[in-house]
């Protein structure tokens, strides 16, 4: 997930829409990318205008099924000082695969993190070429982890850690724009990018255990 | 995901798995929590005897749909010294949030990490539990990841993240164990985690950009 960053002057409608609790202003423009970039420009200044806004809460609820099969659930969100529903109720499945004494129900747990990479710097690339008046035709990436199990398995001697040792982006993007145009945009979407960072520098895991 | 640390002397079946080239070793073992717990040593220890088996390469596609919207499939892998297919291909879809301007058809990509680190810790669960005659009733967890959206809207002025400041998983776990016990098996599965391990700790990522 990726916002441009601010580039006053480009779009702003000024204090107008300071005090407001919601963040999205619903307009008739044109977009550009699929993305409404005067709206965009409007909550980017609503937000100034009321930092707290941009608080926001993400939740996800799991429920095992059995073995290694597990299926999480995404609605409700906190965001723009309100509960909030996502427009759709969305399960996804995970299980380790038949190699790894799983059933295949689904892909495994690290595989939704490549998932969560390529499509943040995606949304992050949409939303910022928009801003700056490029127009996308194609985005596509491959995303590749790699990871030597011996860490999970518990069989190394302490050098092999449990996650990716890297994961690699290959993105193709193409766009009325020159390559070095099109690579800045990407750049930028990485240097904004939520994923990128939770990957790349540590986040703190707390994990509150409930039992009976 | 995670796998149970090998002890030694339960349920190995000793050096005779020693240069296959297949992780998983098929048996008509009952189970304990819908794993199958001979098949699970019978792996780890054919992963001793040939380490090179635990090198896997896990991938995904990603498609930009337009606006905020992207789609990643999910179906080959790399491991046990080959190319894998899952048992079916999976979609998944990520988009913003109205309220973030975009038109919701999906999670965020942020979301997706918050299902990684249940489901992981979840399957590490189960294994774990088995691997130690535990026969767990229920699991369910509860993930919140905090974002303070200035970070990416390159509102704030350098100290706030793009990314999460904490992910909380409240995990409830029912078994036939007492208390301590249970307590016991989700720390196992915490400390043999792939997904916590690159939630809090730095993953490299490499982005390659193609365009044209």
């Amino acid at each position: 997930m990726t916002a441009p960053t601010h580039r006053p002057g480009a779009g702003e409608s000024g204090a107008a829409h300071e005090g407001i609790i919601t963040m999205t202003i619903t307009t008739d423009h044109t977009d550009t990318n699929g993305v409404d970039v005067a709206t965009l420009f409007a909550t980017l200044d609503a937000v100034k205008g009321q930092p707290e806004i941009a608080t926001f809460q993400f939740r996800a609820t799991n429920t095992w099924i059995g073995g290694t099969h597990s299926r999480s659930e995404f609605s409700g969100f906190y965001g723009a000082t309100q509960e909030m529903q996502h427009a759709q109720r969305t399960a996804v499945d995970s299980d380790h695969p038949d190699v790894l004494v799983g059933r295949d129900h689904g892909p495994t747990p690290v595989e939704y993190l490549l998932h969560g990479i390529a499509a943040c710097l995606t949304a992050g690339l949409a939303n910022i070429a928009a801003a700056r008046g490029v127009r996308l035709h194609k985005v596509s990436s491959f995303v590749e982890g790699d990871i030597d199990l011996l860490g999970i398995f518990g069989l190394s001697d302490g050098s092999v850690r449990n996650g990716y040792q890297q994961i690699k982006v290959t993105l193709h993007v193409e766009g009325d724009a020159d390559d070095e145009t099109l690579r800045s945009l990407v750049e930028q979407s990485r240097r904004r990018s939520a994923v990128y960072d939770v990957l790349t520098n540590p986040t703190p895991v707390v994990i509150d255990v409930v039992t009976g």
